[in-house]
């Protein structure tokens, strides 16, 4: 029997059609059914904040990539933070905060010991929520790992990192700081730049929109590149494998200028440079780190409890927002870690 | 006073002009002039022969590279052996033969302890002179410290390695065989084909002038690519790029279809391929390995001794056919270890 005061229904987002180019409205369907009763063992999370991320846009294609791909009709993945609302699961109480694949939807409902994107607890009172989405999330979680185990920096080294506003970015400009790295940031506009170098630290941005990317590395990196954390690919991976050093480390996080290409994605054309300075480009997925998030999480809280470490959200209001956000991302028009508000705290 | 008989005429090959494209006749100069008579401590080196490389082309440019360009009006450099025909040198006699760079001319004249290029004795009844060029020199150097330093094979492994008849592919299929790897090549022609299964014991060759190389890869690496190493760089690597692993590793060695592009370099469209599987692409250098290079000969020459490593060489005869010949190499036309002699031994 349920104990509800009347029938949950739960508006969804879902995938329509797959994309040529930036997604249109023509993408997506809104739906809404009832939240079907709760058998032993599942809950029931009401989605509170989404993360929107430039990934979505892979899973939005068919074919093979690291995760599988969104199907048709299938509401679309999405990370999101919420609060569960009913349990018959003795993990998770009525009340408590969790974050977890919720999905675009107002309601997740499913075993609470599902494998894939399984919900874990968070602490509402350690950090604003809307940031477990963002440092104390995958972004922050991608940015750690990828800097610290692929681009293994050592104090005196230069790190350059694309996207430095969003929300991988900021967090690779401040670990790399925390390890006595130099930390130049690329972004477009003067508003990201002068919020990386005054707020957040880095000791200097290049505005990619309004200045030469290649002179921006003359001047700001001296003696050269020693880490590249790309998150953009195209033409700025390109100029920055123009400057990196020796033994130079690369690492492909993401490829955001690319992700709409109706052509073939542009490879870098300078990728010959890894020879003749000996350098390596790598990948990193967030997933293969699981293990060791609570790591991460630890020594980014303490600088964050120290005030030594800040992070930005963008947070847009409303579930129908979703595809219009979405496409913030490729148009470069967030500022700071994209979070769709679905629910009122 | 000298102890020659009559005076030696030393013909040399000169770059005359730097290239667009595959290099002309317009390129290079042939040249003759006077060996000079010996100052203290050097030696005079009679070149018998040179290797020829597709590292030659990038030499040909201006710009920073892994090592300075050769300049308008210099002697072309080459590495090759020699026998010493005077010395000044306590380091050296009369009648060692010599490997180093030699360039492509007739005599060598300088130092004995000079710091680049510098010439080391080496014993010709361990093996013919040419292999000295091949398996025993840089390029059997690169082949195995980039095979066994960056690709870090492991037994049951699938290595392909592309330019496989080539000195370097030679090298690096019969090592990776060494270490319990399947090995794949990839060549030009049937014959080429052929002699790498069927001489050097790669279990499969794919031939990319007359068939597809995404329907070889499928065929004999059913398990995948575990390592790449690259000597071709365009179509092929972008194609082995779709075929990787997780935490491949790709060594980039060369990338011979590019080398006489006229517009830019091609670079892979494919490599967020490295990101999906976690993989990474790196450059290698030989020139770094130099303290350890007898490491390699000695592991490399029992495995000859045994009878169980074998390389071909494509010699060709006459420094004026020194242009000629380097242009065969990107025409594929070389079957082997590309080398010229320059006189009898």
């Amino acid at each position: 029997m349920s104990n509800r005061p009347h029938p949950l229904t739960n508006h969804q987002i879902r995938l329509a059609a797959r994309p040529v180019g930036l997604p249109t409205a023509d993408n997506w369907t809104h739906t809404q059914e009832p939240v079907r009763e709760l058998e032993d063992g599942e809950i029931v999370v009401k989605t509170l904040y989404i993360s929107i991320d430039p990934a979505m846009r892979g899973w939005m294609n068919g074919g093979k990539s690291y995760i599988r791909p969104v199907e048709i009709n299938e509401v679309m993945r999405a990370g999101g933070v919420g609060r569960v609302v009913e349990s018959k699961s003795d993990k998770f109480k009525v009340g408590d905060i969790v974050s977890g694949s919720t999905g675009v939807q107002e309601y997740w409902i499913g075993a609470a010991d599902n494998k894939y994107g399984a919900f874990y607890k968070i602490d509402p009172s350690f950090a604003p929520l809307p940031k477990y989405l963002n440092a104390l999330g995958m972004p922050g979680m991608t940015a750690y790992f990828g800097l610290l185990d692929v681009g293994m920096p050592k104090a005196g080294e230069t790190v350059v990192v694309s996207g430095a506003a969003g929300a991988v970015g900021q967090t690779v400009g401040q670990v790399a700081k925390q390890k006595g790295c130099r930390v130049v940031g690329i972004a477009g506009g003067k508003d990201k730049c002068d919020f990386v170098v005054n707020e957040l630290g880095f000791d200097a941005c290049i505005d990619y929109k309004n200045s030469s990317v290649k002179d921006g590395l003359k001047e700001h990196c001296p003696n050269g590149v020693d880490i590249y954390f790309d998150n953009v690919g195209g033409e700025i991976l390109d100029t920055v494998l123009t400057r990196i050093n020796m033994k130079a480390r690369i690492i492909i996080c993401g490829a955001i200028s690319q992700y709409n290409n109706t052509t073939p994605i542009q490879g870098p054309s300078n990728y010959l440079s890894l020879l003749v300075n000996r350098a390596r480009m790598e990948g990193i997925v967030v997933f293969d780190y699981a293990p060791r998030y609570h790591e991460a999480v630890k020594e980014m809280g303490s600088w964050m409890a120290q005030g030594q470490f800040h992070t930005r959200e963008d947070i847009v209001q409303g579930i129908d927002n979703f595809p219009a956000t979405l496409n913030m991302l490729f148009e470069g028009k967030n500022f700071g870690k994209l979070v769709l508000q679905i629910a009122a705290e």
